[in-house]
Order: structure tokens, then C-alpha cells, then sequence
């Protein structure tokens, strides 16, 4: 459990135990040098090829082979960038089975130092938003790992607003209390995004409405540097949006989904960042975890996926510090 | 599998297999003669007073009991009543122990008759919608299970339409070949429901807009009867727009929790039935499955906790009756 309360002094010194969530991304962010989150969406028909004939063809083995190419992605990523998201959809196709392969690759995980976001998009009501809490962001001192934590060992979780303070409130005081970190959907990376978020009321989107909440939220859980862990999801794909929300919602960190495959390329994703380069970390799940999958990296590295990936990571550093401030993150001898 | 294209032919009349969802939930409605929906929240530190004594108390321990005592509620409402509504978040609290939990006491439902609808208000963008409607709504017929099902063996799922169509149609086209059911947030039953749902754009409210887009996308998935596999969530404590919706959204299913514990009454439901009793399933959680906590229960059944939620389940049948159309659905020799 985190009980010293000191915090990141500057980009070059970094305390051993940092307690607010914001404070551990930046201190991640700084330490790897780059904002780049890996996602992990095991889609079973996307392992490497020949990946999935170690195991039985039914849940228990395919989740099984999850975890392992789980492990497999966080033990390349871990060295490079700091943050890893795991899509539970993905892990809850295969039943129970799934949800322990999940949890297992999220401790794995932060074994090794990441920061792991949970990206569940959950959201209820009141006393149920605040089991989710519980399930996601509280700190279970009765569990007897090495490290205590909540039942999935993760750091962060992705939240849907639709239900309103009520509903998010929970999340907020769970991650409050254990020193967590929370992300609210604002603007979605998909086609059909506009479909409600940009209704039109009160001269502004409801993206807007939302996003205005969100800073209100925000606001009492802002740490010494004055960045809350209340965090927006802000699409990629829609680059306007994000350069109007960037300068809405000052201290409030960005998850930057839609970069890569989705189409959003590093110069779409540059007005998340101020001039320092912080305030974003920028997701890719298919470029990324799947990267192996390209012919020329298929053939360069002989079909050793790691390596693949490794490649991935190192294009995609490269590619946001060449389009965005996110270069400014790198200390002058990197 | 089904396999059987056969539908109901009245009220008295219903086939052995019965493929589409909402004739499903008819029928079940039929048979109890009322629509109530057992909404299952397994709150430890509600259950039966010593309930918990009997298990370890960790994770394990706690995710069996929670099975045990949801079992119990299955057996004791199963005769009486044709729906219940699991909420994923008192699971996953649980960690993947409690996710198998889940599983377990959804499959034990489905075998006793009953309708099962895994309230996890699930959304995400295409292609991960599409991992989420795998998870619950698809048939697998790898399991080997007496009935083929999807991973988690429900018959519905709840889902939160943020990211619009893009998001929403993956669970219609999974739960029209699976022939299984999805309802989607329109008014939740919570107290700050009103921040965002209420935001009036081109002179309607933000729930009449999803309203209206639920209506569209329902429309291609109905059934002979002219209902739509595809329902909607409406909170009973809201009853003024639950008959505004009511009447706006023909031939949609409600799922309307809100009833007891929160505030709602029957007379609050009643705006959500058709002259003949249907068009809604109304939820009781606490004040239906935790019956047993009232002092006067617990005396009058020495503690018999499942004598107690017998007692209320026949108690809100027999309110819904006094007080909504729901009274139709009982043949005259009840």
C-alpha cells in the first residue's frame, strides 16, 4: 500500500513512493520519455500465427494463450512506454476464464512497473457505481499478494457519464482514497460518435457538456502540479474536437484512443499536448499488439512477434516526437 | 440450440420452442402472470444475517457464498416470477471468482425457465461491441454444455448508447441470430439522471433523442407480435416520462427498475403497461432479494430468509396487480 505522500519534484527526480495517479503517470511518462499506451484487445484471430495450437481449442485454453501473448506484450512494452490498457471485452468473451486472464496479465503488468488502465467503460448508479469502484480502484488489504490492491489490480478505470454525478462520484472517491486514476468518456473515437455527442444544446455538443462536467469533477481531486485523477477519453479521430476540448480542460489527462489503425495520425493527435508534452497518453491496440501482422515486419523479423512489436513501439515513440511535444519529454542524452 | 421457428399463438397457447426474445419474455409473463424482474445484487454485507459464517472470508469464500445465496433466490422465485436481472458490478467485486460466480447462478436460472438479463450497461465501439455481443449474446456451440450459449448464458444484456449506432448494432445483430434480447439506457431511475439525460436540444430532452434512435433501431428486429428484441431502460422513478415515453415508443419492451427500494411505487410503473398488461418488466433488487432484512419478516418467518423473499415477490405481484393493467396477465382461473 502507497503511505508516503511525496511527490514528483522535477522531471529528473522522481521519489520512490509517489501517491496521486496523476503524479505516477507523469513520473511514468518522464521516466519511458514518450505518452504511448499499448492496448491490449486479445483478439483470438489476431495472435501470431501458429500461436494458438499450444493450447486447447475451448475457454479455458484460449484463455490461457491470451494470457500468455498478454505477457508475452507487456514483457517488450515495459522497457519503452508506461502505460498498458486492457480491453475487457476482449478477455470477457471467453467467460470467467477470460476475466482471470485479464487479471493475471494486469498484475503481470504492474509487476513490471506500468501503469495498467482498465478500460471497461463501466457506469451505474450510485450504490452499484460504487462496487464497480470498489472492484476496479479500491486498495483490498486482505488480499495477500506482495502489494495490496483491489480485486483486478489495476490503476485506472474507464467510465460512460450518461448516468450523471451520482454515477461518477463513486469512482471518484474510490480513487481518491487508493490513489487511483479515473478516465470519463467525452469524445469517443468512432464514426457513429456524432451521432448523440455532438446534439446541440445550449449553443455547445453534449461532448461539451460532458467535458464541462468533467472539469467540475475534476476539480477536487487535482494534485500539487494541479492535474486531477480525473482523466477524458478524446478521440483521435477527430482532431478539432481535441484541440477545443485541450484548451477547455487544463489538468485534466487525455487517453488518446484512435491513433494507428483507426486512422488518427501522430499530427491529429498533437493539440493534446501542452508545451511541455504532458497531458496525453496516446493509445494504439491493433498497430501496436499486432504489429506482427504487417508483412514487412513479418518478414524482417522471421515471424518473431516480440520483435515485431518492439519495432511498433519504437516507429510510434519516434513518430509522436516527431509530429507532436511529446519530444519534449526526452531528457537531452536520450 | 433453437432451432424452431414457431411463435405464440395467445395467451394460453405457447409452444415448446419459442425462438424470438421478446416472444420469449411474453411468454414467461404469461405463465407467472406478472411481469416482475428479481433484480439480484449481491451485496455481502446483505446478506442473510450468518449467511457468511459458513465460508472462508476471502475472495473465494465470499464469491461461493454469493453463489449459494443467489441459487437460493433463483429457487424460491423461479415459480413465481419469469425474469431476473444479475448486476455485474456485485461480481465483478469479486474479482474473476465472483465473474464465475455470475456464470453459475445465471446458467442454474436458465435451467429453472427463467429469463436472465446480465445488467452490465456495456458499450464500446464497433468492433469491441462486437467482443462485448460475442461475450453475451452469441450462441457458442463449442460448449458442451445440455444447451448450447454464449460464454456467459444469459438472455439479454443492458447496454449504454453514448457511442451511437456504430456501438448499438453489434448486440442487435448478435441477439437477432442468437435470438436473444438488449436493452438499451434511456432514463435511468438515479437522482442526477436529470444532468445530462435532460439536456433539451431541438426542443426534446437528450432521452427522447436516444428514444427516438432506439425506436429506429429496434424497427428491424421485431417480432410477429410487433415487439422489438431490442428494449429499453426507463426508470420507474420518473413517471411522467415514463408514460411520455411509453407512448413514443411502441412495440419497446421496457425494463423499468426504480420500483421499491428506490422510491418508485405501483402507480409509478402503471404509465409503462399496455391495456393488456404488457410492455414492461419492472425490476425489485433490495426490496425484493434483501426481503428478509425487514423486522417483520424476519419475525414472522424465524429468520427463514427464503420464506421472506417468497412473501415479497407475491407481495409486488399482487401490488402491480391492485395497481397497473399488470392484473390482465392472470388468467381468470388465478
Amino acid at each position: 500500500m502507497f503511505v508516503v505522500s511525496t511527490r514528483v519534484k522535477s522531471r529528473f527526480q522522481v521519489e520512490t513512493y509517489i501517491v496521486h495517479f496523476a503524479d505516477r503517470l507523469i513520473a511514468g511518462i518522464w521516466k519511458c520519455g514518450n505518452p504511448v499506451c499499448a492496448g491490449i484487445d486479445p483478439r483470438p484471430q489476431s495472435l501470431p500465427q501458429g500461436f494458438l495450437e499450444g493450447f486447447t481449442p475451448d475457454p479455458v485454453g484460449v484463455a490461457t494463450a491470451i494470457r500468455v501473448f498478454g505477457k508475452g506484450v507487456v514483457d517488450v512494452v515495459a522497457k519503452l512506454i508506461p502505460v498498458v490498457k486492457f480491453q475487457a471485452a476482449f478477455y470477457e468473451a471467453l467467460g470467467p476464464e477470460g476475466s482471470k486472464a485479464l487479471q493475471e496479465t494486469a498484475r503481470h503488468a504492474r509487476k513490471q512497473g506500468m501503469i495498467v488502465i482498465f478500460d471497461g467503460k463501466r457506469n451505474d448508479i450510485g450504490s452499484t457505481a460504487e462496487a464497480y469502484a470498489n472492484a476496479y480502484l479500491s486498495v483490498d488489504e486482505q488480499r495477500a499478494d506482495d502489494e495490496a490492491s483491489s480485486a483486478w489490480e489495476v490503476d485506472a478505470i474507464t467510465i460512460n457519464t450518461y448516468l450523471g454525478s451520482d454515477g461518477v462520484n463513486p469512482f471518484l472517491e474510490a480513487a481518491g482514497h487508493s490513489e487511483k486514476g479515473v478516465f470519463a468518456l467525452v469524445r469517443t473515437s468512432n464514426p457513429s460518435a456524432v451521432e448523440f455527442q455532438d446534439i446541440v444544446a445550449d449553443g455547445k455538443p453534449l461532448y461539451r457538456h460532458v467535458a464541462d462536467r468533467v472539469v467540475d469533477w475534476a476539480e477536487r481531486y487535482r494534485d500539487s502540479s494541479g492535474y486531477s485523477l480525473l482523466g477524458a477519453v478524446v478521440g483521435a479521430t477527430y482532431p478539432e474536437q481535441l484541440a477545443e476540448l485541450r484548451s477547455t480542460m487544463p489538468g485534466i489527462f487525455f487517453l488518446v484512443p484512435g491513433y494507428g489503425a483507426q486512422g488518427g495520425s501522430a499530427a491529429d493527435v498533437a493539440p493534446a499536448f501542452n508545451d511541455q508534452g504532458l497531458g496525453a497518453i496516446v493509445n494504439n491496440s491493433r498497430g501496436l499488439v499486432f504489429a506482427y501482422n504487417r508483412p514487412e515486419l513479418r518478414e524482417k523479423y522471421h515471424g518473431d512477434w516480440q520483435r515485431a512489436i518492439e519495432h511498433a513501439a519504437h516507429e510510434m515513440i519516434a513518430d509522436l516526437a516527431e509530429h507532436t511535444h511529446a519530444r519534449r519529454l526526452r531528457s537531452p542524452g536520450d
